[in-house]
């Protein structure tokens, strides 16, 4: 067991999606299905593929969410068809992400023994997340950890900018805080930039747009650990 | 000139949609937008009242916004053709929305006046809107107004324990805080509840949702101004 290395936090806050619960593989199932629904179009790799392309293309309009990628199921198939889509493959890519706004939630293995463990030595406990609003809310009351936490922050971006933000708001120092999360992108790297402490809890599905390159991690130093559990060796 | 009537609030909270900017004359423009493409299924009030159920029916998933709204429309135009909806509709459609997500904001009469003035006499300011995270920020910012504002509270629900948990979060007790917005379901009624001032401000437009039965005002003590410019007499 490594001995702590960081002070003991202040404020500990947790990444929700493929941190706390199962996300990805949900919206990876969803790909699979549009895939199938448009297969005269296409093999799965060309449907992914502009699928992405329109997901870029409309994320300063839509963000992220599960919305957001009906919305933008709903566009590929347009153009993917030509406009030959019917009206009854689009009911069906509704209905596949309305499952996605309503599947049960069941927190990852050692998520309920982590937060009980932490709240019991006094940690002030945080949700940090990105996404819709309204969706991550209701991901969080599924969960049944809403009691866990005493704080929950749903943002729409998490760059240096939001994390200046939220520390500024909860009156925390960065020696005091650290971010816990399985995305390199918008849990680790910006913490870090902060002058934060990180740990990073791979999960092992990531959406592309979370893909970090190797080199922007070369000279970094943050704690990487195989699974949540572990995370209470450095937070002692 | 009424005489003032309120302590020196601590904590003054504006709308943001059709108090600070118009809004509601954009979504009504795209329901316009959505008969005219619909025509053949049923004159306008037919088309927006199946529009309203379809919404309705989908509020517990997919929450306020113009995301909503969009996948809303699809879903209606799919039901209302019994399927034979077009590719070229459904484009039509999230073309419209897309509008939603970036028209421009214009600050409504007299807001730049009054934020200006309050400002300067030192007051805590904060926009207090329900809706779409994305979509809200994306319009303060194009606004201008951001400047203005100490605190942004974006959230999903504007019920008496949203006021509680926002007075909470901020340390501000009820009489020291007042809500200022141009729905009375969201705006007033709940936090006359917890016994906090209101100022509604009524917009010449507003959505079925918000809509509240004149019965349910009998009795309470809010004041009701024509424009916004007039608030600045009740929070000297």
């Amino acid at each position: 067991m490594p001995s702590p290395l960081l002070p003991p936090p202040r404020l500990i806050a947790f990444d929700a999606d493929d941190t706390l619960w199962p996300n990805q593989p949900h919206f990876d199932h969803v790909e699979t299905q549009l895939a199938a629904i448009l297969a005269r179009c296409g093999d799965p790799a060309r449907i992914a593929s502009h699928l992405y392309a329109v997901q870029r293309h409309n994320m300063h309009l839509f963000g992220y969410g599960a919305k957001s990628l009906m919305l933008t199921m709903i566009e590929t198939a347009v153009q993917l068809t030509d406009g030959a889509v019917t009206g009854v493959e689009i009911q069906q890519l509704l209905d596949l992400g309305k499952r996605l706004l309503d599947f049960p939630i069941e927190p990852l293995p050692g998520v309920v023994a982590v937060l009980s463990a932490l709240k019991q030595r006094g940690a002030r406990l945080m949700v940090l997340t990105k996404g819709d609003l309204f969706d991550q809310e209701s991901k969080l009351a599924r969960s049944g950890l809403g009691d866990f936490f005493d704080h929950v922050e749903i943002v729409s971006e998490k760059n240096e900018a939001t994390y200046r933000r939220i520390l500024a708001r909860h009156a925390v120092a960065p020696a005091d805080f650290v971010m816990i999360g399985n995305s390199l992108k918008s849990d680790i790297l910006p913490v870090l930039a902060l002058g934060a402490p990180a740990i990073h809890v791979p999960y092992h599905t990531t959406w592309i747009h979370e893909e970090v390159p190797a080199a922007q991690l070369v000279g970094l130093d943050f704690h990487r650990v195989e699974s949540l559990v572990e995370v209470l060796a450095y937070l002692e």
